[in-house]
């Protein structure tokens, strides 16, 4: 199949578009959820107020690593607006479990207490819950409370983790290495490595981040004595994690726990796995019988929220003389920081890595070895992209070193290497679905050679002024199914996802999805999707999400999914209701199912078109004139479907090229260019795939030029406001030309792939790749995160 | 099959107990209600308060029929504290449309507008709705109201209704008849009133009445802009037509609707019928952008609501010298009030008494013609009982005086006349299902014999007191179907309802269903049918209603319907989910679904039963380890289930034995036993539905003997408060003893008939008669309710 093809031709019906000839599912319609947002109508968890709501805020650990002498809460109680302040033993909860499908000797499972017990192991740790009046008597009683500590030795790096003798951030673990998966070892290896004419190494170190949704992490938890049922609005991408969870560590029967979602200001990753702060403050509503808000405030954000992306890359790589890889040899080792989250464990890091390394390319031979470590920082969180900004920068550096070293063009040795047939099995036991890996490449190098950069960057050179030209070429898979993630008949994280459609009587649709849109504009793209599969006009059709009540189970919205998995069960739920309404529309006719079809808005006779009989008259014998219903149809007009990926998965694909310019004296990296070419099937909002690249490869710059939380020796972190903490703002991030090309997935109901995390997984290497192109005469490479200004500076001075 | 009969030996799985052999539908368990209700936590709708909400009254009429010359608001909007005043201009809204499947001559449709626009039809009628900061201020809002009447002639009975050259209270419908059907007249039949040795008249009127739910109607409206929907919290037995109403009236596509329900205090079908208040204050929540909360204040409950039962009844009878019944003929006229209400018409009234008023009697030839009209008093709902009440006193009255003008037993000639073998095809058309007629009837009287009231009337008449003894036996058609009501084909009110049944990931069980408790215990009882049907505690069922997002539709609770088609729907869907279970525990053992069955909390094989998979590890399977799922199976744990009612219905049955002392001096009517013996088929419950019986004999006996509203020349309204207004109290209502029979429905699921409105229907009949036979001395016979104190002491005053 042509990666550039059009999506293949409609099937007879069931998959084109509405209004009839004019499909939504490919035409970037406006975002429904702008009107609301852009005119301040969105309502998000601050914005809830409960009668009688009480707010909340957290003692938290002012050390790394310490048990826990003393801690006198009764000061807290005397602050005026104090209702009520409790601790671990108050409260009594069970702590979060993270259980990985694992052998035993590759995975410790360590739990989370909701408050810390005995010990606290990284800073911010929560020790108590203070709930007040108002948040500023709450923060003004956590300045109350007196905390004695043992300290003990911090363990602040992977490295102080995994030497001998090193202090144990969790005693009964016995060891800080939670993950040691040694995945893949190709049989010979090494003889490949000894005969190879062209080995390279890369040695790489990625900084600590902060996901940093722009809406910090909250909720608002209360009793509902009518429904039996603790209401936890919560700013989740896992609703129904969270309730399970919840309701695990409240001793509660799930069913008597309700998460609801509103409208959320990102999540990017650290709100897909349930924070212990939530279920502190629905603990408290259950203790006080009245509501209870707690909105973290940005130095809890920054410091003591779910932090990510620390990791250590030792590969090397064997190359033929034409440029052909032969092997891949890697270690991987992720900080994980103090635990395990729920529900992803320490090992989605580095089984993501291991599994999915070989990326784009056609390699023979591989070994790997998988590590996670635990230390006294605040616990990770699966970030856009999880390990695939890391290891696709390794693997880019690599195949840009190679290129060096063997005197081939960096867009040519990737030619030389990328998988062009598909479906292709790889050594990591991977099969790929269909992309435009070489054909992005191509695309890629091509519009950044007609717009002269190539040129440019020797008139640069000439002019002693220092631009680069970097890429990066990778996949992303998308969509994890039920038997996918890293190793066979072992599941980490259900695939499947559960939709609803629904009509009413007015012919009007509520599609209810277990995906959790947090600015992904699924109210926008789920909608063109039902619309086009039951010829309706957009307006006619609601998303509904983030409520557990309203559908059983969904595993919500993280890892690219929402789209291929909730998308694909969004549509077959439309498509029964369609059989139905096609049913009960021939019905009404006197006419045969098979002998009709929908139309726009109807149901029509497929050899008379003009014989119609519309939704609305439909939907009222379905609902409100049942004795018209024929024998063995039920009444009501609703649908449910389930969608899983069994195989695995769709790998969206895309190449990034970008030019840089170094400026001598202050070390800034300022990109010039950036061009993205990427292909995630059909894109069912051209406009909306491209806010997600936009924003992914803002991210990705981020992680690449500028943002990184250390630590001290004794591991207090370094940035707790945003001066500290350096994000990017519009000035630093470039504009990005964006092309498509369009492979459609082959399994998906809609042809779509995922594109929720290829900007961010791009964009670090191709941007290390254009500060070392940059930086080439002067023979320095850079090859770990953040590339600072004060790292180039050194590197241009000290050019020969 | 004998009445008295046990409920069948349950089915081999599927319909028992649980836990195992231990049933629960059958007993009296405490009602799962009360812990909340009984400790104040309940959640009733002026319990909302929202964020910003404003308060609602209403401008009203303060003249029976007027054309609104002048309605100048403008001092309203002066009053400190209002924020707004809408008129019927203003707000635009669509009229609330009744419509009824019959033909134009039989039925004259009359729309009722939210607000009055150039015409008022009754006082109360409201006019323009008043909002402001509290309801103070609105209540002084409406008295800078100023409206200018012409006033036109008022139509207050009945008979000035239907008199010639009556002025319309609707120009449009061109005469006050809404209804008039002629049902039934069987060919001959007025010769068999020639030739009948004994031919007895009744000619009744029944009081306006107001069904007076403690809590008075109310609703808080808002929009979310999330969910881009208007949430309508009301206190209405019908949820889902409250939502078709209101985004009709609104102009909204129905999904744009959701109504929730909070707990109720009680309905009585006063708010079973779509009310203008709540259609107003949503429409001013949209206007104002802010929630908008309603609370009707007893004045407008008791004047301006939905009232009941006003009706006249002039009939005959024929019987044999041996007490035989030969024909029946009717003419029926109800009292509507000024409007058909949503969505059951001026029809229900006389439809049902014509279809229904054979009773339980064998009536060979029959004839009927019922009426309704329009008059200038507000406008008129279902209460419970419907017709019931009025024709059965009618029927029965006519049973005692032809036994005592053919010199019958009471007893006896009703022991004639019963049908005693089922199905029973009626001179009506209907079908019965088997019912105890006979042997209710025996049992009661077997009663009051055994109790010694017949010698106690004996000896009071020898002591100058005046006992009466009084019966009346009649059956309740209840859940009603799709094509049921009053003529086949012809659909009023579709009888289906739809239930889900989900279990979670800790195998408890949430239920959702259409119907809508107010009173009527349905989270113990709907939980007690699932419990048994999957073999788990009570305790981990949850029942879920009032919420239109939670069901696609659902009829509320009306007709005594909610255990037989709501229960059934519960107990399918429960089914349905067994088996679901049942082949995912077969499929964890390795084994086939057709060799396990459903255990105590878990799937278990039926050869070696000590072999089980616990729910909670199937539903571990089913959401968190999907691999699991053997294919072909979805994952998740929930079922959906519908339940229509296609026949004509089942047919609960009770006698009602009253013993009453009429007091000389006062003519107060004491009652002095009252015996009642129900058959309502499998009682699932058998303490709520004593609790039924008890709640609707209060509400007979108010009818007969207390409540009434006049209306003056003028249509003014007698009853503005509970001054006026008789309620009778605990002290007036006596203890009534219950006897159960059992009777199992056949056709529903449960073997369960309805329950909720039997007691109203046999209690003034049943008080009528013992008082006409405590009269039966005097001459006089008083055939009209409510017997007023002073109707009695006149005719003891009589005796000669």
């Amino acid at each position: 199949m042509s990666p550039t093809a059009p999506h293949p031709a409609p099937a007879p019906h069931g998959t084109h578009g509405s209004p009839e000839g004019d499909r939504l599912v490919g035409r970037s319609v406006r975002r429904r959820e702008d009107p609301r947002l852009l005119t301040g109508r969105g309502r998000f968890v601050d914005d809830i107020a409960l009668p009688g709501m009480l707010h909340a805020q957290f003692v938290r650990s002012t050390v790394a690593h310490a048990r826990i002498a003393e801690l006198d809460l009764d000061g807290i109680r005397e602050v005026p607006g104090v209702v009520a302040v409790f601790d671990a033993a108050d409260l009594g909860l069970a702590d979060i479990a993270a259980r990985l499908d694992r052998p035993l000797h590759e995975f410790v499972p360590t739990d989370m207490p909701i408050l810390a017990r005995d010990r606290v192991r990284y800073v911010g740790e929560p020790l108590a819950i203070v709930v007040a009046r108002d948040a500023y008597a709450a923060e003004d009683g956590i300045e109350a409370a007196k905390v004695r500590y043992d300290i003990l030795p911090p363990v602040v790096s992977d490295t102080a983790a995994l030497a001998p003798g090193a202090p144990l951030v969790h005693d009964a673990a016995a060891r800080n290495t939670l993950v040691d998966v040694a995945m893949f070892a190709t049989e010979g290896i090494d003889d490949v490595f000894a005969a190879a004419p062209c080995v390279v190494e890369v040695h790489t170190t990625t900084g600590r981040q902060n996901a940093l949704p722009l809406e910090t992490r909250g909720a608002v938890a209360a009793w509902d004595a009518k429904e039996d049922q603790l209401v936890l609005h919560t700013c989740t991408q896992t609703p129904h994690q969270v309730r399970t969870v919840a309701a695990a560590c409240l001793g509660l029967d799930e069913r008597a726990v309700r998460v609801v979602v509103p409208d959320m200001g990102g999540g990017f990753g650290q709100k897909c796995v349930v924070g212990r702060e939530e279920i502190a403050a629905a603990a408290a509503a259950l203790r006080l019988g009245r509501p209870v808000k707690w909105i973290e405030d940005r130095k809890d954000a920054l410091t003591a929220s779910f932090l990510a992306r620390e990791q250590r890359y030792d590969v090397r790589a064997a190359f033929a003389a034409d440029g052909t890889i032969l092997a891949l040899d890697a270690d991987v080792v992720c900080d994980m920081g103090a635990y395990s989250c729920y529900p992803f464990t320490a090992g989605i890091e580095p089984l993501m890595a291991s599994a999915e390394m070989p990326s784009v390319y056609k390699v023979p031979a591989y070994r790997v070895r998988g590590r996670a470590v635990t230390t006294n920082k605040a616990p990770t969180a699966p970030y856009r992209g999880v390990s695939r900004p890391q290891y696709v920068m390794v693997v880019e550096r690599l195949m840009e070193r190679a290129a060096r070293e063997l005197g081939i063009d960096a867009v040519e040795i990737r030619r030389r290497n990328v998988i062009t047939e598909f479906p292709y099995t790889g050594v990591n036991n991977i099969t790929y679905d269909p992309g435009s890996y070489l054909e992005s490449l191509d695309l890629c190098a091509k519009v950044l050679h007609d717009e002269g950069w190539y040129a440019a960057k020797e008139q640069a050179a000439a002019e002693g002024r220092h631009l680069g030209i970097g890429y990066s070429c990778f996949s992303e898979r998308t969509g994890y199914g039920s038997t996918a993630f890293a190793a066979r008949k072992m599941q980490v994280v259900p695939g499947f996802d559960i939709s609803e459609v629904r009509m009413d009587t007015t012919g009007a649709l509520t599609v209810t999805t277990g995906t959790q849109n947090h600015g992904q504009s699924h109210e926008t793209t789920m909608a063109q999707i039902v619309a086009d599969e039951l010829h309706v006009d957009l307006g006619k059709v609601r998303i509904h999400q983030g409520d557990t009540e309203r559908i059983t189970y969904g595993w919500g919205t993280f890892a690219s999914r929402s789209i291929v998995v909730g998308g694909s069960a969004v549509q077959r739920a439309a498509a029964k209701l369609g059989a139905k309404l096609v049913a009960l529309g021939a019905h009404l006719m006197d006419a045969k199912p098979e002998d009709a079809e929908l139309g726009a808005g109807c149901v029509r006779l497929r050899a008379e078109p003009e014989r119609t009989v519309s939704y609305e008259r439909i939907a009222e014998a379905a609902y409100l004139r049942s004795n018209l219903l024929p024998d063995g149809i039920e009444p009501g007009l609703s649908a449910t479907a389930s969608f899983d990926v069994f195989d695995d998965g769709t790998f969206s694909n895309a190449t990034h090229g970008v030019v840089v310019e170094l400026h001598e004296g202050t070390g800034r990296v300022e990109i010039l260019r950036y061009v993205c070419v990427e292909d995630c099937g059909v894109a069912v909002n051209p406009q909306v795939v491209e806010g997600q690249c936009r924003g992914g490869i803002a991210q990705g710059i981020a992680g690449a030029l500028f943002e990184q939380i250390t630590y001290d020796a004794q591991g207090e972190p370094s940035a707790t406001s945003f001066m500290d903490y350096k994000v990017p703002t519009a000035w630093e991030i470039p504009d990005v030309a964006i092309h498509h090309l369009e492979t459609p997935c082959l399994f998906t109901t809609t042809g779509a792939k995922g594109a929720g995390e290829g900007g961010t997984i791009g964009a670090p290497a191709a941007v290390l790749n254009a500060v070392n192109d940059a930086l080439a005469p002067t023979g320095v490479e850079l090859d770990s995160t953040p590339i600072t200004p004060e790292t180039v500076q050194r590197a241009l001075e000290s050019r020969p």
